[in-house]
């Protein structure tokens, strides 16, 4: 059976022959292989595009302020799942890459819409600051986090983020976004009462959007540069195994409560 | 409880504080954002070096070589698992990783450990070649498949293994591995009785251990690739869907044998 | 560092000493082993209840109902994965898992949402029909598909909505959930003009409802009960392998569309 | 492409058709539901017949056995990936049911295996003593582990094969299996100078072969109960989160080594 519609049943990415694979209309051994870096190869092969020089810069600045944060809990998931079975290194990537959900690492895509939802006020309301403060507020109202500032470690300022900006600067890709992404943080800053730090995944939403980057490639960044990350920690698990280490002292944290029996 | 032995307990690839990130001893911010490509980032969290020019570009020629192979079986199991919860995009691609197994992806690692049998031979059989006709043998006897020759689609040759090797020998890095690996197919051609085209899966495996690469990156290497190709397929998805449908026509190519019902 | 705040730092589920495994107070050989069967269990340890014997009775029904259903995606998935590492069982499950998604397995919740919507608005629109009717509008002028009607292969009934529904009838637990979603499957008829079958997913939301399954079980219990169908289906794979079969099924059917390029 | 052969393209665990679903030839609303537990409908899906009633209840008892541990390895990984994106209940009990390699769960067929080996050499070495000594010989000669005995909590029993192989005995259905499972725990003793607890997952191999439960539906036993244990624990997960605080502990009792840089 066929759920939903037949759709257009095409695709646009690669198709592979007997004597050639082609990515994108380009020859894949001949086109591609020695030509391009593993970065341009992403972008080309997810958009159809050769990256600019920038897109290309500041994609591989975003895989790398994001692909290593030391053991965060998609790590350690992944490094208990490859002490459950070192033949599987696969299963456990894939371990770890399901931990980059939402909460932790999926809120670039939520970024880049926050900077769209302020940007499509600025007429309404007269000017950028005004735009932000209004898009604040309602989260402030609702009682609902705003994706992009705050961070449960980095603190006064999130480093990673700040060397974007400046890079951003240096280069002058910085435009609207990386503007709108500023004015956001004065504004939640006034509206919290308290300065947040405007964190990586706002960095890059705004960044990437300032050069070009079409919005679902950004939503794949974080998933690709975590993968890298799990892979150079999967790698010190086969040597230097600490994955039931973690799950033990894990364990040891926590009370087990009988009396709780008839919660659900 | 602690499954296994507690070990050292301690990991060197990256820690966070409030004010830095440091990976492999690197200030992230500072040190490596906007000076390294990702590539460059992979090959340093995961061994704890900076790659020499050579290892770069053979490291972004495997990673480009194998990212995108049309719709496998994986980017399939990925397509119709976003079809099934396009807002868990992380969940479509552990879907993918987890077809990287050994039979599919899996090999490279698998390629190296030939070179390093047959090359453990050459002194006691008098030469590469005849090191490399005694395991081909061995395999042929047993009846089993040798890892790095033969390709489902690819005849004569697998156009990435020719290219990547033709790059080894422009730029002055092929050697023993790479030779090891030309051997091999020498021998596996004479003891099979017919050609086997040497696949990528060898060439990657020849040509990095030729530049130093260690061995446990290698077997990262598939992984990281298919990611980026998996990415690019789930954003095409998104727009087009093929998902289901792909479903629907593998369904209709299987017969339903209600007499085999005893199987088990 | 902590994401998020510490919480009550305690689980009520299960703890293991030297002698004896406990699971929400019961010690597990003693008192569950031999005693409880496995949907008996599974309910106290997701509950911390043991169940009624209609409970028990309703969700092995609700289990059975939707374990399997023939080559689904998420069975395609797994069978693919399967095909490409043998010796990874657990990552051919997981990959099928990863296919219950919303879209496709996960609405036994959403429909248990809309039968406490349209509960809610009965005080003050008068009736049940009233309040069917009004909630079947609001999604229809929305252009949102209502969950729990409609299928895309059991037309004019879903067979197994049918049979829950007699059996809740003859085990007199079909209360007023039940006719909530009765009253939905009028009003939908009536709004989209045509009428729109109950599917599984409502008939099991509605039924536990009614026999006061916890709610967030309920959310469990179509992934439960597919590991079950999936493990047949790869248990089968390793015999009489189909996996990769269909992989080049399902690419035959797609066109390869170079001019598509620029999309992204 | 196709990888590998064509093989029968046939299925024969179900089919689905607008008015049916038909599982193993069974009508599945009228001849399945309501009349087969969960755990009759998976073992007639997976193996093609209905199960005896000595099959149903050691399989509903091993599923039971071994459902749940506590804050095991593999539900510590799944509940900090419930907490990265709880609407995706789907990825967190992927990367759970990712835990269940061969390292923790998958021993039960190797235990089968182990047990056919011993048997496999009684007509050789005379007696069943002796074979059971051979084989746990050649393991402690290889230093390999020995499936089925030891295990890092439960000493000197594990509570969990012992009511297992009392609830063979009093249903007379213990047979050559078991009593070679005993005779390997005497061999081991012997070899090992120490004795080491027979295990649940060896019990469980001993039993459900003696019962004429098909091999590979063993395989799939840990799987499908640890399912079940993962649900219960995300349901807890959602109402009362420890998943972050987990791997926070974690965390803090990893030293990071930078001077290590050099590993890889």
């Amino acid at each position: 059976m066929l759920i939903g519609k037949r759709g257009t049943a095409t695709t646009a990415i690669a198709v592979a022959s007997a004597e050639k694979v082609t990515v994108r209309g380009r020859n894949l051994a001949h086109d591609l292989m020695g030509r391009a870096t593993f970065t341009e190869f992403f972008f080309l092969a997810a958009t159809g595009r050769s990256p600019t020089k920038e897109q290309r810069f500041f994609l591989d600045l975003a895989l790398v302020a994001i692909a290593e944060h030391g053991l965060t809990p998609s790590v350690q998931a992944a490094r208990m799942t490859y002490a459950a079975d070192p033949a599987a290194l696969q299963g456990a990537v894939a371990a770890g890459v399901l931990g980059c959900g939402t909460v932790v690492l999926g809120t670039a895509d939520l970024c880049r819409k926050l900077i769209e939802d302020v940007l499509a006020r600025v007429d309404a309301l007269g000017s950028l600051d005004e735009a932000a403060l209004a898009v604040a507020r309602e989260h402030r109202a609702a009682r609902k986090p705003i994706p992009g500032y705050g961070h449960p470690l980095h603190k006064p300022v999130d480093p990673r983020a700040e060397r974007m900006i400046t890079l951003a600067r240096e280069r002058n890709v910085a435009g609207r976004s990386v503007e709108t992404a500023l004015a956001l943080a004065k504004a939640v800053a006034e509206v919290w009462g308290k300065p947040l730090p405007m964190n990586v995944s706002m960095a890059i939403a705004a960044i990437l959007r300032d050069v070009d980057v079409p919005p679902n490639l950004i939503r794949g960044v974080p998933i690709l540069a975590r993968t890298a990350g799990l892979l150079a920690h999967l790698i010190e698990e086969e040597a230097a195994p600490i994955g039931f280490y973690l799950a033990s002292k894990g364990e040891e944290a926590i009370d087990h409560r009988a009396e709780a029996a008839e919660a659900g």
